[in-house]
């Protein structure tokens, strides 16, 4: 009979889970549909569970031939509420932990070192770890927060490019090209703006990143503000003996030449990802445990 | 059997109605419900017809004993899809023109001279007439416009306490009252946030006119973001000649302190409200139409 740790990454577009022996071995990987546990508990829960049974039935394992499994999931939403226990509670055949998604991101870019890691996708957050204690700032949200997030910058240009429209900023090729898309029409921009979901919005932030590059003067405020926006979170949490800084996320790259030069002797690649990361905190806690135990 | 003209203004909160004869003397007035015509266009027709129907009683006139009943309602989204026709066809009893609720302010505020009005709610549009010619500019909504509404003092103020929270901006009073008002709690704001109307948003803007009145850092940003927001719509409409500007709404006179000096000598008191405006414009109707009897 083995003992077994499971990391579960709960993502919003899907679950991934691994399990690995007590070394931190990869003996298995299995995928199910996404986890938005603040939207929908119930699919959620019957996501990370069908992950974590794939991942036992592709390392050869079925969950009833196992005397020990300790997992680790990280999703987001984790400390919201008594979602993390409904979570603990519905992966009856582990013991398990949940934690933010923000910790296994850290865990996978920076392994036990410590650093500061930002990521930039439809949101944006930013978690510590210093002396091994962790912080997180940020993920508020694109409505009062996620300054760098690609979902502001997508809001950001819809509304410069009604700013243009009323002649009251300039014009530039961006703005134009919006206003084209819609038809010229402001009211369907409005009418976007009412129903659009945070990744609506985020779909635009790479035609902000391209005429940025290109020198739009409307695109590169946009992306300078989002940039001193990350600066700023940033500088909240470094201190001077901070080893790295790793930037995480579909917008990371885009974001790396707009940064403050003072960041970039800091800034490091990822080791690893969020998936690996909740794997080497599920074999941390099989190995205290058992450290408990003996 | 009399010609009447009746001025309508329908708004948010209520529909208020003025009948006056073709000398724009008023008769009689009536209220009724709100109109919110983008999200509720039946009971909006209702509370139209209402509003005039008690006008007409309360001059202690019927409907049904008028020979020719003149009516402009004024009205927010009478300029998108066919709201305005519809609204005219409501309007059974009598030859109706529907207008944008900027239009009626703009003629209650100015009469019939030249000039800018800006309108300062939980909302923020700007419109101008500038030889005889109307233009209008923002009134997007809190979402992607209306940087100077209260809905956005608001939506800045959470953005700002949760920046405050997070150590990457400075805290200041206000920012410590808003965390104390959600228990310190950055998750019951974002909570709030998902879920604010624009009026929830705006129901802080004086809270924040407060602050910033005793010199606050954050509050005195926020209002100093949306004046300088104020200025650069006032800037896209002005013309060298023109006479005056006027600020409408709950929040002008918060505002004005905090405009450019250079705007201070156009300032001046609105002539009229928007009911008033409605009547002028409906009686203006009146005449008209009898001269092209005639």
């Amino acid at each position: 009979m083995k003992e077994l740790a499971i990391g579960i990454d709960g993502g919003g577009t899907s679950c991934r889970a691994a399990v690995a022996d007590r070394d931190g071995n990869v003996l298995g990987r299995g995928k199910a549909g996404p986890a938005n546990i603040l939207s929908d508990l119930e699919n959620s829960l019957l996501n990370i569970v069908e992950s974590a049974r794939q991942a036992l039935s592709d390392a050869g394992l079925d969950a009833e031939s196992v005397a020990s499994v300790v997992s680790v999931v990280g999703v987001a939403g984790a400390n919201v509420m008594d979602y993390g226990q409904r979570i603990e509670r519905a992966l009856l055949f582990t013991e398990g932990r949940v934690v933010t998604d923000a910790l296994i991101s850290l865990q996978g870019a920076l392994g036990d070192a410590d650093g500061i890691v930002g990521a930039f996708g439809t949101g944006s957050v930013y978690s510590a770890r210093r002396n091994g204690r962790l912080k997180g700032i940020g993920g508020w949200g694109f409505i009062v927060g996620d300054q760098a997030s690609g979902a502001r910058l997508g809001r950001d240009l819809m509304e410069r490019s009604l700013l243009a429209h009323d002649g009251v900023r300039p014009a530039s090729p961006i703005t134009e090209a919006v206003m084209t898309e819609y038809g010229n029409d402001p009211e369907r921009i409005v009418e976007f703006a009412h129903t659009a979901r945070p990744k609506d919005f985020a779909s635009y932030a790479p035609m902000v990143f391209k005429h940025a590059a290109e020198g739009d003067v409307v695109a590169v405020g946009i992306v300078r503000d989002a940039a001193t926006a990350i600066g700023e979170s940033l500088d909240a949490l470094l201190w001077p003996e901070c080893p790295s800084i790793c930037l995480l996320g579909g917008l990371a790259e885009a974001y790396e030449p707009w940064l403050s030069e003072r960041y970039k002797p800091l800034l490091a690649r990822p080791k690893n990802d969020a998936l690996q990361g909740a794997v080497e905190l599920a074999v941390k806690l099989l190995n205290d445990k058992q450290r408990g135990a003996a």
